[in-house]
């Protein structure tokens, strides 16, 4: 089970909905949309992107982080050290 | 014409493999995967969306704002405010 | 005691040589130093800013978030909590 | 001259604003303020610090850039890929 499974139906419906952005995005190039308006685009897309990873990350930590803690031992340690890695991904990306 | 126009398909082939991106993370998602390893190809589609957006910026201001302001006139700082105001909402994304 | 107390000395050590790179782009700002070269060092001094904050929310869920969780009890959905809506205002600073 | 050598006293203002927060991040380390508090300030200065790069570059196009281009030929071309690079540098930091 992953920490977003519970949720998986939400997921799933966030990410078509970006999958669609990125189809209108190439209609756009198609149709040889000015360039700005491409770009406006662009930039909703990378923010859905970004909500999806943030919400994600949120549940992982609210279920697999904490169940690791909860339960002591090794394990935690490297989940928080994983958490950690995947959080610094993100903000530098 | 949009400043991309030149080079259309390779602006093309950017945007279905991004879509390829999406469609793996909601496979990924449909088969539990781990959130980490979700989360890490996030990543690295936002990178490849980001990628896409400061090459068409770099296209648009090669083509349009330099067209613009060789015209001169007052489109010419149109452009450029227009211009400026698109890498603000990119380097805020 | 914050999380970061054991730690002290080095994130001084850290902030201070952020507040030394700004006063630097104090002094090129002063000296008309040409836009891209201040750019540049406004760059570095962000990525070590960002760097900080990552060391910093290391700690912190290291230490903080990790003993409120093995106290067990409502602290821990507390501190999570806190924790991700600053790891989202990281992401989208 | 510098693309901002007209606003330099407001560029020097802001500068010192960001200074003053990193010295406030300083005594807030010292004083072993509670983590997320830390955090909360950090993005403060990395948002002035993001405003400062936008306005510098939003000169740097208005003036450099532009009066390269207008006066045409081979400077042209230099200025806007070294624009490209630096907005490149600044949406990826």
């Amino acid at each position: 089970m992953a920490g977003y499974s519970s949720h998986k139906d939400d997921f799933l419906k966030r990410l078509r909905r970006v999958e669609g952005q990125i189809r209108g995005l190439q209609r756009m190039v198609e149709q040889d949309t000015y360039c700005i308006d491409v770009l406006t685009q662009v930039s909703a897309a990378s923010r859905a992107l970004q909500s999806f990873a943030l919400q994600l990350l949120d549940e992982h930590i609210e279920c697999c982080v904490r169940d690791a803690i909860s339960e002591g031992g090794q394990e935690a340690g490297t989940k928080i050290r994983e958490a950690n890695r995947a959080i610094a991904r993100l903000v530098r990306s």
